[in-house]
């Protein structure tokens, strides 16, 4: 497929982590877009056949190292997808020279420099955290179209904020007790060469970690802030699959007296009406193959009447919806494309 | 190894399910043991070599179909690995001939029959329910050295309530909002031949099921109901995972004011202390391979500070203190052995 | 993405197999032809994405039963997609109502009745042998834009013809000797609930299957009789990965006294020059995921100077080039379209 | 279980590599063997529970650095399992201080060092290499027995020599066209932390690496020269697994005129007849998971008739009769033992 001739043009900043891999194979195929320029630090120099095979013959561009300045002259939108702290100052130089971003990594989603000095040490350039947008996009629409930086939400948030806000939005549920167990496969940690995502550790293994410490807890709280005030807390552990793709949420909240059956999938059908990337499947849990090399959210949810409580499973693939999916989703609302372009893809099953 | 000459004589019913084979695998290697008979319906006639290759020149024995009479006139102990609904009347036979039995099976977990009819259905012989020992073994070595059935636990009950009980026991919990977010291997559903368990279809997802309905959460919550009174509910989801072997519950419960992290760690310490079977791993969780093969339970925990939420993961190879392994521990309590022996196995890693 | 207004119709006779999904998946990105059917044994009357959830929203069509009179009023081209034996008498109505058919079953491989009755039993309408063409796209261009029925190949004649073709052309290689050994995923026994395809049983395990005996051995040793003759035999041995989709087949020919390294080297790059899905990597050998989800084959290739071998690797997914991506590369030669229409999907890394 | 009171005293150098661990869980159960050292450079200090979660509460040993003058005073025996060129040197220090030594490295397996040079570099004590006995144990009883030094086979070596050398002694096959084409999982190439090794590179993938180049291919060379002569080849192609443990290789060879299939069954029923860790299968290829965990090694045949080749799959647990099993079995003859002890494990299914 050839882009149309008023296609815009855009790089990936990082094209060779996992992120950024996805980030090419959807771009590859979206109609409106011309990718121009793939970075890495790595493998720069080489053709970008070499680390990504199956683009030979299709995609004839050479990795360069990251020079904010060349890649702003040649392109309008960059999608930056550098490890957690990498972006922060290259993204400065984008912007500053006149370039649009999406930015992957974590360094724009807390809007308070305090609190992103808190979890992940002292920014670089707080004062373009105010300025960022956070793409959780069915929830950012309005300001999207306008922004210079979108800072696309963690992989985990994603999941959770999608299947917990409509019930917090029409006020359905306490805010105390609301539980986040989150499984994950292993490239939400991207391609980080330690022993612990060896082959050998993995398989056949499950593990949580860093119970009550991740960093993505606190991103979940920051949305939930204007609706739970500023002390709120949830209670998240994430834990490690012995898959390569998908997260699959299962979410445990507290109806309010008096809520209903109904009222939950009143709340959903109508916030997440007309959305082309949210899947609502009520109570048939959905599982994380439905999603696969999509950017498809589905959510499924069951009231358990003797417990009182509501159970909602959400899965999304976390290059997909959690990265790379949800930045060109991102990149459609900005550039006032159809937002399904370059996003139609079927599930890869099995 | 050969077994000791005052060993006692014993019977797998059911020995070429998984649970099964799991039995003559650590039974093998048990000191005080003599393995003399093996049934199987659908491979009755074959030397059982035939279906687990690797007992080839170590046990010379023939599958034969399950008549409870020859298998109490061969032994003193029978273990029976049957489907739901296929034990009760051959357990009654064997021990009206005089055989104790521990069932592994779900035939004899709940000693009221309305509660094993609303679960299971009608049962065939009811008036058995009262004399079953529940075999959770650190919690029923009073009743077992006299017991002449023994029902052995469900996997996800075994995993969830070793990791609850001793919270419990000492009231340091609230009974409303207790979550188990269980995740278990595919053998945890036998050696079921259906198509939601095919390869294609389990490697490299996560699936919820049964959300509010799996019949072992009243089988939980029958042994809480002590503490917390005949209504209580707990919140209980599984999850199949991509993996043989292993279950890892995350257990969410609610302190009450004024327990604190010391209070915690204390229950787990005095309530196990000497256990042989349960390992505290304290604030780092253990992971599912710690435990593969072997009859252990390992089980750490943390107290989150600003949700107030404990988080406790327990792990347990379903097929070891899961099945097998704790029936052989429940026989060693039975027959007055080491409760090590034939147990004694490290984790198979990796 | 809307097929054009000139687009084909198309339907899929046996969709919720794994190959009949793979082919749905492929089509709804088809700029050139419109899906109009979808036909089920099992699951007729349901909506498609009751079996494939990620089509829901994206393709509204009900499964229905396979009606060959019915398919060829709505359709010009029936994809088959159905077990061996079940496509025969189907494929005579389609083409006897003027449908033209990819069969993408064994039914139609062999042009020899008696060859197909050894092999598969007595053929229901074995006049229809000869008017087949074998779709192996790459040496089968000439004869396919007048094909009224093509036979597509097995997967694992696939992999091992494009790997040995271009040699044995030239006549490279001895007659004698050739061996295959094939490792596939389980997708390739379609979607079969056997114990032998349980997750508990591929995974983490490897086994070696039907040697000597394996249906595809006689239909490679076919395509490759002009060259060698009526009782040239290959030694094929098949093995069962751990894995859901893809074949590697490693190749052992011996080279004909004074052939060299550059003569193998030119043999493929002649062959395969301008062949958009044969992707040639040299002496690096491909792997499979460097294929997935794709229509590509790569092959690569060593002369081990000591032991006089060449050993030659090629890679498919078994449910593309192995099956749905070759049966729409040949619907794109019969129908005149651009090779690559539909097919142009980058792979699915990780 | 403790080992009886005239238990020699063994040490494991490494133990905390794949091979080490192996062997630590072997030793644990040994009745004739006291495990008194264990060392380890990256966790020296730690207690071994540490490193290996289940031997906690079972073996009460802190991981030291390799000393081997400490290691000799010790032990009567030690196991060295170090990477390629780290054994050398302490291997040296501890005959020199008396201590016996089974190494499972690569440093002493080949005789000549000028083939040890081409292969792995200068070796730092050729003179040693004459003094070690290449411990494939079926081949070598004569030899073990007044061993100081056994040099431990390499996993595919083992698997592939255990399958080819009945016929070779027979002289039943060509020595011309030897094809092993073998397959392993992860663990083979140890705890090594690369990029290749992680889970998201190595799930649902096969490759083939190191064609025509790999070390292994010259040692089983040294073993089939005195049939074959100094400048035999044989075609090794090794491929790696998404499994963690286990090696399968498919031998092709062909036999010498008149050789039918009774020749070769007698062949290798008469070779192996006794003999405790080798399985043979007959016409019945075995699979990976029949040896997972154990010392046996089992092997099964076709000749298939059409191609006049002998197919031979042969399987093995790569860490056990590949690595630490082969090792014990070693140290059996070494000191006398029965040559089951310690060994004597039931595969562990599924």
């Amino acid at each position: 497929m050839s882009p149309t001739s008023d296609a815009i043009r855009v790089a990936v900043v990082g094209a060779t982590g996992y992120a950024g891999a996805e980030l090419v194979r959807y771009l590859a195929r979206h109609p409106r877009v011309r990718l121009v320029a793939v970075t890495s630090e790595q493998s720069a120099g080489k053709p970008l056949f070499e680390v990504l095979p199956s683009v030979r013959d299709k995609i004839d561009l050479r990795l360069e190292p990251f020079d904010p300045a060349a890649v702003a002259k040649q392109c309008d939108v960059a999608f930056t997808a550098l490890p957690q702290g990498k972006s922060a100052e290259g993204v400065a130089a984008l912007l500053a020279a006149g370039c649009r971003v999406v930015d992957i990594g974590a360094d724009f989603r807390f809007r308070d420099p305090a609190e992103h000095a808190r979890v992940y040490g002292p920014h670089s350039v707080p004062e373009l955290l105010r300025d960022a947008v956070y793409g959780l996009t069915e929830y950012a629409r309005a300001a999207l179209p306008t922004a210079r930086l979108v800072a696309n939400p963690g992989c985990y948030p994603t999941a959770a904020l999608l299947a917990i806000l409509p019930l917090v939005e029409r006020d359905l549920i306490e805010a105390d007790g609301i539980v986040v167990d989150a499984k994950s496969g292993v490239t939400g940690a991207g391609r980080t060469v330690s022993a612990e995502y060896l082959f050998a550790e993995v398989d056949d293994n499950l593990r949580a970690y860093k119970i009550g410490q991740h960093r993505h807890a606190p991103e979940i709280e920051q949305q939930l802030r204007p609706f739970f005030g500023p002390d709120h807390a949830v209670t998240f552990v994430p834990h490690l699959l012995p898959i390569r793709r998908g997260i699959l949420s299962t979410v445990y909240v507290r109806p309010r007296a008096h809520v209903d059956a109904g009222a939950i999938e009143a709340a959903y059908r109508a916030r997440y009406a007309g959305e082309r990337f949210i899947v609502l499947t009520g109570s048939r849990p959905p599982e994380i193959r439905d999603v696969t090399g999509t950017n498809d959210c589905a959510i499924g949810w069951v009231l358990d009447p003797k417990s009182r409580t509501v159970v909602i499973v959400s899965v999304i693939d976390n290059l997909g919806k959690g990265a790379a999916g949800q930045a060109i989703q991102n990149l459609n609302v900005m550039a006032g494309f159809s937002e399904t372009d370059g996003l139609d893809h079927l599930a890869v099953v099995p």
